[in-house]
């Protein structure tokens, strides 16, 4: 398998040569090729996937997974079309990140060229598969596709009819592979094929984002688990609060900037409080609120320092008084995955210790954790959102798929 | 050895709070600080080093290792005149890498932050240590430093001039710590210290590094090996390409920039190879040539494929002849530690094609490789050159130190 792996990325490595030289009209061209066969293909990727989704119903898979898993032509029909918006985004290779002239006449310039070969390690969805490849592709890099045994013939038909398309355009098959679901042993030769692969991406569960962080021998970046927190200052906006609290919470509980934790100053809390559970129980949210939380209500679960540290996920949410924005800061410094925390303020101070003073990739200030998305961000693709320090932080779009290098001019320079 | 290490990046966390908060008059004032205390304590550092040098000695150390740990007062004036240099130089913190008025009405700011806390894991030189450490701190980053254990007496006498002058500026001494180097374990608990640990920094041979990089499960970033290429192109200035030639290999041979291999274009081999041979054997350089070398000169000690991928840092270079760009541009590809490759030539084509087709971290167009380096390209300080494509690639300086957040402005947005 190891051989398997590696020859894959070796052939991916040459393929990447030729994208990196490609132009913008050869990569837009084979990613509405790639949309026109995905398209065409539809009853083909279809079928595969109803083999996919008969497995998984055999095996006893949950309905919720089920449901993620299986395709149907609208699905198609709907991951195609963000090949085609894909392809209308600017191309990130080629642009100066900056230049100058130096004082001895160099000219100096940074320049954004393709990352090369990298490998996305995922769960679940197919449709990851196609926008995945679509990415890598318009940002000039080969991608080798580990995706889950479950969903390994819905790859493999949507991969076909992309490696397809890119030969009708006139770039290599290989600058999008697949790389076999069956053994778990694949995805560990892909992250530690060092010198072959230049970046690993794990999209998944937190299970399958440690395994690969720790793991890897290839650079990773970490993406998104989010135990995101709403903070109401002692000088809120109230009603603003309200609003922001349940559409962190409730607008869509699935999401990694769902917000997971309330804190409120202890300030506005004989007012919030009363009010805050009355709009969360009407909403359906189980609240695991400390001593003040469960003086106000007997519904409420009392809270415990696991609960500060998860991300639920569901409609549940941790909740705590705090005597201090400082208090917030702390809690927040230490619970936190470093996702997206928001303040709601009307001060001017407490906005400003509280973006300075957290320490996560994003931060709200009067606005929902919600907002932080790569489309929401005008980013128009995401990869994911990083949750990590290095290279990107935040919504991953084209330009953190790429990396930089120094053209340096002279004329005979020597030192 | 695991709970001391934790214990230390667990205070590394506090007192990077504090720092992300400080204003650059007050990390200027600490570096100024240590700067004098640096100069202050000069003899009781260098007593320290002696203790060094004298075990360096008894152990049987090289002459040349011995040169490099060995610290005078001249080398402490200038290592604090280094630090003083460091506070001249702008701070990174609070730059908006970029913002807009999302069409939502949301106003975003992409800033940037400090990294949090930085391991550097290094040998040699005991001047890393306190440049390492001004960087870290104008970056707003505490510093874990572990050193090697053949300086740990000369390092702990430095750290403790920097700890005690932070305190007298006001901020926190554990923002600087030293890692006790006398356990091999120590390293490995650092680099796996994640969630306490932001970034690794790996400082030394290419033994350190590929340990680092293996063993580490917090993100690494690598930097320094320097397989480094001249292309002498088909229609390069002949003249020209000497000096580059020359001075790309010679100028200083132990760093990671220097020349390691020479490509020449068969067009103009007949002319150049005698005239190259000719200056590179005056300066007492070895060549390591091919078929067409060799038949020039006796002297020419015939190449292996090992010559190919080996960074001598001596008097030492690989040649051979190439019957295209195209072969010269898969050589490097294959062979490069993808740090510094250069062409010489007048075509502009050929400089294109060069320049966007090996895949390293900078690329001169006429330029000797030695001009890599931080300083000549105004950086400022540099804390090593990345030869990875994550986060920074090229030569880092203060910027590359940081990370950034999404501060995302509404008045009360929801989706």
């Amino acid at each position: 398998m190891k051989e398997q792996v590696h020859d894959a990325a070796r052939r991916a490595r040459i393929a990447a040569s030729s994208l990196a030289v490609a132009t913008r009209a050869q990569k837009d061209a084979a990613l509405h090729a790639i949309a026109d066969a995905l398209l065409h293909g539809t009853s083909a990727i279809v079928a595969a996937n109803d083999l996919d989704v008969a497995e998984a119903r055999e095996t006893g898979t949950g309905a919720n997974v089920i449901d993620r898993l299986r395709l149907d032509p609208g699905r198609v029909a709907s991951f195609a079309e963000g090949v085609r918006d894909i392809a209308a985004l600017p191309d990130p290779v080629g642009e100066v990140v900056r230049g100058s002239t130096l004082p001895n006449g160099l000219r100096m310039q940074q320049i954004r060229v393709p990352m090369g070969v990298i490998g996305m390690i995922y769960e679940g969805r197919p449709n990851v598969t196609a926008d995945a490849a679509a990415i890598c592709l318009k940002a000039g890099s080969s991608v080798l596709l580990r995706g889950s045994s479950s969903a390994a013939r819905s790859n493999a038909a949507i991969i076909e009819c992309m490696r397809a398309a890119l030969v009708t355009a006139g770039l290599p098959a290989d600058a999008i592979q697949q790389i076999p679901a069956g053994d778990r042993s694949s995805a560990t030769h892909l992250m530690q094929a060092r010198g072959l692969v230049d970046l690993v991406i794990p999209r998944g569960g937190a299970g399958l984002i440690r395994a690969v962080v720790e793991e890897s021998t290839v650079p990773v970046i970490e993406t998104g688990v989010g135990n995101c927190h709403v903070y109401v200052d002692a000088e809120a906006d109230l009603e603003m609060a309200l609003d922001i609290v349940v559409n962190s919470k409730t607008q869509r509980t699935s999401v990694c900037n769902a917000a997971e934790s309330l804190l409120v100053h202890k300030a506005v809390a004989d007012v919030f409080l009363p009010r805050v559970i009355a709009v969360l129980q009407a909403a359906d949210v189980t609240i695991h609120g400390d001593e003040a939380f469960c003086a106000v209500d007997a519904d409420i679960v009392p809270v415990t320092d696991d609960d500060d540290a998860t991300e639920y996920l569901s409609l549940d949410i941790s909740a705590r008084v705090v005597d201090s924005i400082d208090e917030a800061v702390a809690h927040i410094r230490r619970f936190s995955s470093g996702h997206t925390e928001a303040i709601v303020t009307t001060s001017l101070a407490a906005s400003s210790q509280f973006t300075t003073g957290v320490d996560s990739a994003a931060v709200m200030v009067n606005a929902s954790t919600r907002f932080t998305d790569g489309a929401e961000f005008g980013f128009g693709a995401e990869i994911g959102i990083s949750t990590q320090k290095l290279h990107a932080r935040g919504p991953m779009g084209l330009t953190e798929m790429t990396t930089t290098t120094y053209v340096v001019v002279g004329d005979g320079h020597v030192r």
